[in-house]
């Protein structure tokens, strides 16, 4: 994609500024719809250095009220990359709705940058590549608005860049050992740059930018902003398409299917927590040590015992380790991101263990029942939910799904002692009781779940909890015998 | 306030046992309580390296539902230290109301280690003590329960320990060198965690508990916890009292003495902006390379052109390196904390700029005059403010604060031109003719603040803007003088 530039005549200066004014009082005048519309919307800025990102995104935004946009550089980005999935700075960056992000220097330097210095394999390099084609094309099916521009500079013009700004003092240190590098090295870089740019070029396509001539750059990228805008202001919200699950999963049996019968001793029991609660603080320990993330995803019917299966969990871990993250209705500044958004933000660091109680996979239950998306966006999810956890797995992480199984006389049976036991009547509401009367709607719900989205890097557990400390006995095995599998695993990637 | 624990009995183990089992049933029964009243706890655990910290806070949350506490780390806090003021860390993990937090190693040994390896010098020090008594203060007043625990054990009992975690392979890894180092040292630490608890037992005394003995530090830990946590239940919210302003105040004029004539030639507003934002321009570089955090604060008058002043200033500026944040009417997680946390979680980092449009301020204009809090709070908030914004300038930060001024007439005008031009419409709302109604009561409220809060290191500027054009101009130059400034003062302290 990426082409030698030729040399063309120079800018006709005052064309281009009568052109620059006329597109600024465009885009000036679109922004109020595009808030009213609440749309998102994300500039990425990639290209050689010294092409002069910065100074574009700075004739940019010089119209924008700066309450409508924000500037992501790679100093806030860099911080937590080591620790994190490679998307992980990206995803918890993205707008919200009704503003404008431009991120300085993204996902394809930040992936050129590592493949080229070889700190990633080429398998990684590959896994990166298509989960930059997942991640755009889940923002944009969520609405958002996204421009990809590329700053084209040849080599020669990089290199009296570079020079300038190195002989005056005020900006000497504005030219590190990577920039001068990277001219040295200007080829390889070019070819990779191509290559990335042409794999990743669909879902959101990119713009090349002629960026030795700054009017005229400056022309183009406000001419793409105001038009990209301008259709998305002019149709119907996008929702992308539903794709067809093209994960291998692993079957599932229907709910009413599952022998709830399963039950545990007081003895056995007592004998087989303990044993397996020091099993797992044991395990602790070398997970951290081999920095392995670990992601438990609990849901299940309403009193089925989600609560205290967590606690028997988390008790033998080391405090400092873990987090457990209840998750009810999303916030105001949640829902106005992208719904995968407060879970990216929530991933464990490497070495950590974090517990969900309750998950994304609201959107395939509650959203889809209640009607809080559209049933494109519903049906979607399963498929961008397995490529999230595709990106976690990849990771390196330990990612166990457990949907806490009863059958409709328990939790009858429960909610009714809840009711009638003073220090527990907090524990259920009017809410309970009308999800109770959707049983049979959660449980075609919960069924196309379990079979739609249990991989084999992230697979659903059924746990019957009709005898809830077999339940718990039951998750402690098949926690512990994971982590033990994942310790023992001495090449584990944790570069995907 | 630290002795040599002297030798004791041991402990009788089922005694111990009983009164855990009943301080645990006791916790437990309060925390609904604690939840609806909408108290937030924060437990502060210090104290000698393998003192225990760790399996004293696995004991304390084990009956715990985890939607109810959370744990920090160091791990966590490090991570922001080295380019944020000292507090940053903590003041950001703040619990909400009716959550506990557990923080695991927090101020006070962030601040010994610094201390007691010359890292920073006897007058941060001594800064620092000073901060940490003040931030105490503020949370105990904003209504936070605080429980400050320090686990002592004595130099064999550490090495003991320490040997046998060395010992063995699984737990090799947790020794550090710090950790060998203390014990070593044990006498030098002695001596200044001593001087610090002594020095910081003001707002929150501190407690010591014998960590030799794991169940009686266990009961202790849980009697102290319980019996904070009732007393807070049983009585009203504690809201501090109000202290005098000890801060020397530079004297400002009333705002009815404030000549609003002053006004610029179309001619002279273009050079000079030209001239000034080049200057800032060049600035922003030196800022940026000598790491200068600069935050500047905007209030005044709807209408009084806050906008566009804010916009010419960012204009010059590097998108890089600076932020801007409108401030509006605080979002659900953020009325759930103390008033600053929204504004500490937004501080630039050092090298950066951030600019506030609308400030902490608010706490003393329209929560004040709108009844969004009591009387005491916002009479505190003078005092409280002064000393946050002193321990950002002590951090090093320049700190500069706006108040763009105009008279009632223009206001008027403004507004009804705003009425009638179609484009401008949404800029203005019921709320501002409300506002507009209550120019009186704003006009003592602003009064007050200006004579209160104009401090040496953060003063207040009343920028005359009937004319806006010399507003910016006015504005530009204030902030190119302070900057010019700040970066000629190489001996700037930035370890404050």
């Amino acid at each position: 994609m990426l082409k030698d530039i030729e040399k063309s005549k120079p800018e006709d200066k005052e064309q281009l500024n009568l052109e620059i004014r006329e597109y600024r009082s465009r885009l000036f005048g679109m922004l109020q719809t595009m808030r009213e519309k609440k749309l998102p919307v994300l500039v990425l800025l990639e290209g050689w250095s010294a092409a002069g990102k910065g100074s574009l995104i700075k004739e940019l935004i010089s119209e924008i009220d700066p309450r409508f946009y924000n500037v992501v550089s790679p100093a806030v980005t860099a911080e937590n990359e080591s620790r994190y999935p490679f998307l992980y700075p990206y995803a918890c960056a993205i707008p919200e709705n009704g503003k404008i992000m431009f991120l300085d220097s993204g996902w394809m330097e930040n992936l050129v940058r590592k493949y080229i210095r070889r700190e990633i394999s080429e398998d990684v390099y590959k896994n990166r590549i298509r989960s930059i084609n997942e991640f755009e094309r889940q923002l944009r099916d969520g609405g958002y608005i996204i421009l990809k521009l590329f700053l084209h500079i040849d080599r020669e013009e990089q290199l009296k860049r570079l020079e300038s700004l190195y002989s005056a003092p005020e900006t000497r240190w504005r030219v590190s050992d990577d920039d001068l590098w990277q001219n040295r090295e200007y080829n390889r870089f070019f070819k990779i740059y191509d290559e990335v740019m042409e794999k990743t070029d669909k879902a959101v396509k990119w713009h090349i930018l002629d960026a030795r001539k700054r009017k005229t750059a400056i022309r183009d990228a406000l001419k793409l902003m105001t038009s990209r805008i301008d259709s998305a202001i002019r149709k119907e919200r996008f929702t992308g398409d539903v794709y067809d699950a093209e994960f291998p999963v692993i079957e599932m049996p229907l709910l009413r299917d599952v022998d709830l019968s399963p039950s545990i001793s007081e003895e056995d029991y007592k004998h087989e927590l303990k044993r397996y609660q020091a099993r797992l603080s044991e395990l602790h320990n070398r997970i951290y040590e081999k920095k392995i993330p670990v992601i438990l995803c609990y849901e299940g019917w309403d009193a089925a015992g989600k609560g205290g299966n967590i606690r028997r969990v988390a008790y033998p871990l080391d405090p400092r380790g873990f987090d457990v993250y209840p998750i009810a209705s999303p916030l105001p500044h949640e829902l106005n991101r992208h719904y995968l958004w407060r879970f990216w933000t929530r991933l464990p660091r490497s070495g950590h263990i974090c517990i969900f109680d309750r998950t994304w996979y609201g959107r395939v239950m509650v959203e889809r029942l209640e009607g809080f998306c559209t049933e494109k966006d519903w049906q979607r999810a399963y498929h961008e939910i397995n490529e999230f956890e595709r990106q976690l797995t990849e990771w390196g992480a330990v990612v166990l799904k457990f949907w806490i199984h009863i059958d409709q006389e328990t939790q009858l049976a429960r909610f009714t002692e809840r009711q009638n036991t003073p220090e527990k009547q907090w524990k259920i509401t009017e809410e309970d009781w009308r999800n109770r009367e959707k049983w049979p709607q959660y449980e075609t719900a919960v069924n196309e779940m379990l079979q739609k989205t249990s991989t084999q890097n992230a697979p659903w557990f059924i746990i019957e909890s009709n005898d809830k400390k077999y339940a718990r006995i039951r998750t402690l095995k098949i926690i512990t015998d994971a982590l033990e599998k994942a310790c023992q695993d001495r090449f584990r990637n944790m570069m995907g």
